[in-house]
């Protein structure tokens, strides 16, 4: 893939105009605690207030606005459990667009019927039989709709660059930034967006130990994966980098760094009995970096990504009794 | 007591130049579900951000620091075992004046180790033997402290009032007002500052059922009493309003009304899920009002003040079981 820095960017500025009145231009909070235990200022973006609940909001809007009227029309498809799913419903009920999610016949029902209330037809599969890609395929055959994927689309991308944007002009300048990285979308927009703005800010990714695929990735030049890792961050649980963010993680990303499931846990705790913010697992990962023994070498003005704030009662109850 | 409304809000003023640079301007949120539920603009000034995690540090602060400097040395107590506890300590430790905690032994032991960590002296008594009033008394002629009650204090009430005056400013105008009542200083303080600059806003204290001293004094003008009463809104179990607040209460707030156990679990359940904000059953009142199928009759741009944040784990994990 060849890749043009200033075009990303300006995909990623078109999205910001787009997003204007419909997206929430989510609050960049600080905690006195948090600077202390991590030596410098420290911004956190919380996309735990953005619409749905998590900065997939943005990317699915974005893409799902750039189609054409008649493709508009032929309705939009996606498989994904998780946030995207939301995103793409809230999407398609805001334009008028018909939406359809395909999620395994085993994903929580919370889940199911979130995604079911914002208006999308959701279609299940028997993962054990068939896999998603199949499944969407007869669908996208069948009915002419458009596929939106959950990361691996440059529109897509350029939406969530513009969290990382919003967060570079309300604190007028940072020295690190630090991305939850699941598919790798989330992390490459920020990084497009911090690399034409600055050119010393760093853009770090964060992973689960567990979940360590794109580290491994990054590191070795391969694109290395991990199936159905078993991380309390579940937003983390993709496979592997796409075939569009690989790259873009290779040429825009300065470093990765790994955290394990009990530095999660007390991130999320953190989270909430300090800042009084509901952060799900995946949102917590930056946090989880800066509060844990061995900090990365920071200092100055940090940026963190709060990506989303979906955690269902279950797992909240379980990391509030650990 | 003779009611100069002017000079009242003067104090308040005063308070919010007192706190500039040291109190958070704590965020005003607002959310599309909650706007459609309540049928109204709905804005939620976000104490659960302030220092310590609740409004209390306005007052506390406010009321230390407007001490002579030999008051000062001589040291600061006051009974709590609530969010002002922790509020008078961190308030010590900002202004190096010393301070000292009453607080029953059976009191939880994360309230007594958060105030000690602020730096302040817990004094345990035996509830069963003694009143926490006969120990502060003996402390207070002992070391020559000043008392800073919890609420039944002016410079209290004006600290507590700021949080309304930026939200009145923040939102250029409101309807309504609706402020959780335990012991009426933060009611009354946010009266005084609504009725100082708005001749429409009506403001409106909310109680639980089981504690609902306060509405039965509003509504017959004489002074009612609960002692102890079970309702999970543990900053609410004040037994009544006191000799400064019964009077501004009556003189300021427009009405008041209560809510069940259930509606209070009910808020706190929708603002961790829908608003990923994390409140304490006492600084959900507000929107357990608007989210109760016997809604207020409210219209236009209604203001909530969310009085706090401290909740603890087992109280929560409770509450998301529900």
């Amino acid at each position: 893939m060849e890749i043009h820095p200033e075009n990303l960017f300006q995909q990623i500025l078109q999205a910001k105009q787009r997003l204007v009145g419909i997206a929430n231009p989510t609050p960049v909070m600080t905690s006195r605690t948090l600077n202390r235990l991590a030596a410098g200022e420290v911004f956190l973006k919380c996309e735990n207030f953005q619409r749905v609940g998590a900065f997939k909001f943005r990317g699915a809007y974005n893409a799902v606005s750039r189609l054409s009227d008649e493709e508009k029309t032929r309705g939009v498809l996606t498989f994904s459990s998780g946030n995207h799913a939301q995103a793409i419903a809230l999407t398609g009920k805001l334009l008028g667009v018909e939406t359809t999610v395909v999620m395994p016949d085993d994903a929580p029902e919370i889940k199911r019927t979130a995604t079911e209330a914002y208006g999308a037809r959701v279609i299940g599969y028997d993962p054990r039989k068939e896999s998603r890609e199949s499944v969407a395929a007869t669908l996208l055959t069948d009915t002419g709709s458009t596929l939106i994927p959950p990361y691996n689309h440059l529109d897509v991308i350029a939406g969530q660059g513009t969290a990382a944007l919003e967060l570079l002009v309300e604190t007028r300048g940072l020295d690190a930034l630090l991305v939850p990285c699941g598919g790798g979308g989330l992390l490459s927009g920020s990084a497009i967006a911090v690399k034409a703005n600055s050119s010393t800010c760093r853009v770090i990714g964060v992973e689960p130990e567990l979940a360590d695929d794109a580290t491994r990735s990054f590191r070795t030049g391969k694109l290395h994966s991990v199936h159905n890792p078993p991380t309390i961050a579940d937003g983390t649980r993709t496979p592997s980098l796409g075939s569009i963010t690989f790259p873009l993680v290779q040429h825009f990303v300065d470093d990765m760094l790994t955290v394990s499931e009990e530095e999660i846990i007390e991130a999320v705790q953190f989270l909430f009995y300090r800042t009084k913010l509901v952060v799900e697992p995946s949102g917590a990962l930056g946090v989880a970096a800066l509060l844990r023994k061995a900090k990365p070498d920071l200092q100055g003005n940090v940026g963190v990504i709060i990506s989303g704030g979906n955690i269902d009662g279950p797992t909240m109850r379980k990391i509030l009794k650990s």
